[in-house]
């Protein structure tokens, strides 16, 4: 692996483990027993470094975030996306856990930040149409405007409310907060679904807590 | 008014303003033509100042999150509970801003405001379970902790989603905060209220929006 892929790969866990403010670049040369003079011939500053693993991270999310075309989503599509969502949030959670004084720092970043989360609103609302039209689900224009907002809000701060929330200073697992999350944001997805589609997610959250 | 309650107005209005991070115990003291020796006299440093508003937004709070204990309580003291919560946010919003770089400078604040979230919860479920036993609302036990806990987050994170979501990097007024932010909220309730309550719902977001 080239030097630069693995600075960015060992910024990427030192970022998730410790949290982003507590590493400096040169923490990331002792971890990689490099010299700092040696990081910085690839990178000037930990800005870089952010802005280079946002590019992967959106990237990552542009794939996840399409919307089905040539058939009706349904509800595997949208527990898909779901869990893909709370995968890459999970995978580069240092950027949620700080995130609003990353994007503070980077106004390009918050521009993309925010064509992440139109993007995520977009797709959610696709899905929850296709929903209406197969009729697994009821709800108005108005509705999913406002079930797609709730939908981003939980997926984007669940990290950051758990991390309140939980009264360990332990973070949760992977799987806790894929479980948790997924499970959370179908909570909001339910009251609009029919007898059928309800009962289907009762037992699919049974199996997957 | 002494000059230790005018340290803390000022510095109030100028965190909200102009954020946290980027107000010094010097600009607090340039503000209000006092001398920084004169300032010091009362706060240390700038965390004894946000640990002191930090307790007054804590007592306002516990003040609005009181259950009517004497009746069951109805959906106008679910109205004026977010009301007056999305009040006492905006009026403390620099906290809520910049909330995890604070709360992980200081650990007593953390839990505090933990606490501060719990009571939330307990306050949003007593008042669902008032509408459940008034049969205004239908929900079951897992119903109402699943919502209030998307109640906790929406409340919590609705102004850092606003300053992502809008295009413009000017805040929103007061009245659009608080408009906004009672209408989200109340969305994830509606899908549980009887047709009745939905339809009164209706009408008073009309009138507030």
């Amino acid at each position: 692996m080239k030097t630069r892929d693995r600075i960015l790969q060992t910024s990427l866990r030192l970022f998730n483990e410790e949290g982003e403010p507590r590493i400096t670049t040169n923490h990331i040369a002792a971890e990689m027993d490099i010299s700092p003079g040696n990081l910085y011939y690839h990178f000037h500053n930990k800005d870089e470094i952010i802005a280079l693993l946002f590019q992967q991270f959106e990237r990552r999310m542009k794939t996840i975030l399409q919307v089905p075309e040539r058939r009706i989503p349904n509800m595997e599509d949208m527990w898909l996306y779901l869990h893909l969502v709370f995968e890459a949030i999970w995978e580069y959670r240092f950027l949620y856990r700080d995130l609003d004084s990353i994007l503070n720092r980077n106004k390009k970043l918050r521009t993309h930040f925010r064509r992440i989360l139109e993007r995520k609103m977009s797709t959610a609302a696709a899905i929850c149409q296709g929903l209406v039209e197969a009729r697994i689900m009821n709800a108005t224009s108005d509705d999913i405007t406002a079930l797609t907002r709730n939908i981003a809000v939980v997926a984007t701060y669940w990290l950051n409310f758990q991390g309140i929330h939980a009264s360990t200073t332990t973070p949760a697992s992977e799987s806790d907060h894929l479980a948790s999350g997924v499970y959370q944001v179908l909570t909001l997805v339910n009251p609009f679904l029919n007898d059928e589609a309800q009962q289907l997610l009762r037992e699919i959250s049974r199996e997957y807590l």
